[in-house]
């Protein structure tokens, strides 16, 4: 018994628990309820519930705090939710080999916090870094602002700690920066979305924080013209460390002073020993573009200009539920990518409200909808079906940083191809031969 | 038949050409010869001969030029030598994308010189880069001087199309920067030396050519200070395009004169934006730690500076049969790491010559060994071997950049530990239940 082999505080079965345990932010919700909820402390709990799920061929179904969008944790009938976020202790942080150990439960805001006492600090920030866990993170292989320049979050795993279905417990990779000792174990787990295994601790890249940052902000007559201005900066051979675009219904929602700047804003930011002299190449490029270039080196006043960016969930959570789309395409086809979104909108008569990490080429249309229609109408499907579509037709992808979880599914094989699609599932068979983790999700 | 099935001029059998595949720089020869060479010109040839040998049960050996370190391309009895040097054309190079897509015979100077064309370049830079080809690099996920800033191939890998075992094609990853849909078979492949499956394409990142470049190179007393400098500017904050560091011995082999100048030498590059001022910091960290340093913006001068680490492995191979190490540490233990290097050097009366990516943890100890011996003197292999045990002492990994090969797999399951070890072979099993692929390799 589960119960006779955990601490008592770990299992938890009452019914209010195991509703707050079933979805993530996506608000996905599967038919019928969970069994349990382990709240983990400790590696040892893990062990122990996938020991016995494993042996009962019990569904697992892992999870942080549940700011996930693609339903990743979502958990229906008969599973168990194994739930990491009280494992959140920062186990090391060392500023000599500029790295932390982590616990998944670990708040992302929370260790680039911590890592900033060292003048340090963790460079992959989702939108949701002020909640998400490292966990849930390395799970989705999350996105954010500054990957334009710093990579994703699998580009700062340099090691995990994970437990296997089994409850056997596996190492990947290593302290160093450097090493090709065995399979790339480390980014294969990253972006498994809790499929091939629990992850229990990682080891993590910290960086230095950057001694300058210089940000700009321009407003354009078109959301076409601020995409173009974006892409022209990349093929300018500027790098910065982000480069985010809000469209004109989205800066309308956030505030409505905003829109009437412009139809569209693009927030560039610049940094390291380089950034004043990369930002002025980037107000050069864009002048001629852009109706307005406001261009400064103040931290507080850059985070002003972020704001319109970073509230545009929040407030389009407040027009109704945000469906979150996250494709990505080649840089050079943002523009046209922009364009189609415009017209699938159009053509369904559904509402498309668009930010994009735009030196990435990784859009979110959000399709907002009326939560008292209950469901999600027939439009709304087709709107999003044909968004994927053509992120594909673009040479693109399905999601750039927020997983598959199950909302995509359907989706994942067309972009896979069949015979990729069949390894991946060789893969999770020889890793997973019970297929007890997280079931139904990613593949 | 294999034969019928190829074209002409695919298939060699001569004793002279069997003889020539056998080996890579590593000089490791398996006992006995290959069956025969396959010198592919298209992925039908590889599929193919794949389909073949699935059948019958073959090793198949796949190589591209032969510059492997670490005896990843060592042929023997009763194998299949596949060479994909000959599928050597660059497919497509997108300037609008900052991607090319190209076959794995390609060699790796020629793609960054095909990519300079358009202001562009692809950043591994392997020592071999001249000769290596980027099949192989991929396939050791190779290293190099640049990837202190700008990352190991893994990082420049988008995608890529191999052929399984059984002659499957599947392709893996995509066009688009970002992109978590399924798993990361990209990075799986990346670095598993040809034993899960054969690359027959690639598509590679390529960055903008940095607007301005600053190098250093200062001499030391000691190499162990040269050590301390080189990891100061890493504490400071400062991330060089490379940091180099050459032990006196190699500066002696290579010319007496800068053997003169100083016990240790440290090479860095900053580049970019704010190349000067960063090259102006470590100037600063440097100068109270060395007893020379030179600074240039000058890209001939900064060749020169180079050359004395660019010349190092040829230099040595003038002096007897280099046994190129390839440990990696954490960052501050460098300077330890150096020290008991130079310890077990003495201990056993084995030269020792060092060079390191320093930015990295990167060294290579090399030990030279007279060819009048025929094999490698027992010192030889004990001084290895307790240089590996350094590695994994110090929270480091037996091999940075080259690969395991043949030569450290008796040290992988002591690195990985039995259940990561595990988990590789099943993956391994599950790709290749026939066990055809370089067997006896990586793991």
């Amino acid at each position: 018994m589960l119960a006779r082999d955990l601490p008592p505080d770990r299992l938890l079965t009452d019914p209010g628990t195991i509703t707050a345990h079933t979805t993530d932010r996506s608000g996905t919700r599967p038919d019928g309820e969970p069994l349990a909820v382990v709240r983990a402390r400790r590696t040892e709990d893990v062990i122990v519930t996938l020991r016995h799920a494993h042996e009962l061929g019990v569904p697992v179904v892992p999870r942080g705090s549940g700011t996930g969008l693609s339903g990743g944790a979502a958990a229906g009938e008969g599973s168990l939710v194994l739930d990491l976020s009280g494992m959140d202790r920062i186990l090391e942080l060392s500023a000599d080999d500029q790295l932390a150990v982590v616990e998944p439960g670990v708040i992302t805001a929370e260790l680039d916090r911590a890592a900033g006492e060292h003048g340090l600090r963790y460079a992959p920030d989702p939108a949701s870094a002020a909640w998400s866990t490292i966990g849930g993170n390395i799970a989705t292989n999350a996105g954010g602002l500054r990957c334009a320049k710093y990579g994703v979050t699998r580009d700062s795993v340099l090691g995990l700690e994970a437990v296997l279905a089994d409850g056997t417990v596996v190492r990947t990779g290593r302290r160093t920066v450097k090493g090709v000792t065995g399979y790339d174990l480390t980014a294969l787990l990253t972006g498994s979305e809790g499929t091939l295994a629990v992850i229990t601790s990682a080891t993590l890249r910290l960086r230095p924080v950057p001694v300058a940052t210089a940000t700009l902000a321009a407003y354009f007559d078109t959301f076409e013209a601020a995409a173009e201005a974006s892409y022209a900066i990349t093929r300018a051979g500027v790098e910065p460390a982000l480069a985010e675009l809000v469209d004109g219904p989205v800066l309308q929602a956030v505030d409505p002073a905003l829109r009437e700047r412009g139809a569209a804003l693009l927030v560039v930011q610049c940094d390291g020993a380089g950034a004043a002299s990369e930002a002025a190449a980037v107000a050069r490029l864009l002048e001629p573009l852009a109706t307005t270039v406001e261009r400064t080196g103040d931290p507080a006043r850059a985070e002003a200009l972020l704001a319109a960016r970073r509230l545009a969930l929040p407030s389009l959570e407040r027009l109704g539920r945000p469906l979150i789309e996250d494709i990505a395409v080649p840089r050079s086809r943002l523009a046209e990518a922009v364009r189609e979104i415009r017209a699938i909108s159009a053509r369904h008569g559904v509402p498309v409200f668009t930010i994009a990490h735009a030196a990435d080429g990784n859009l979110h249309p959000i399709i907002v909808v009326d939560p008292a229609l209950g469901g999600l109408p027939d439009a709304v499907w087709e709107a999003a079906g044909e968004i994927f579509a053509l992120a594909l037709r673009l040479g693109g992808t399905l999601t750039g940083e927020h997983g598959v979880g199950v909302l995509k599914r359907q989706w994942v094989a067309e972009e896979l191809g069949p015979a990729a699609h069949a390894v991946q599932r060789r893969i999770k068979e020889a890793l997973d031969p019970r297929g007890i983790l997280n079931p139904g999700k990613a593949l």
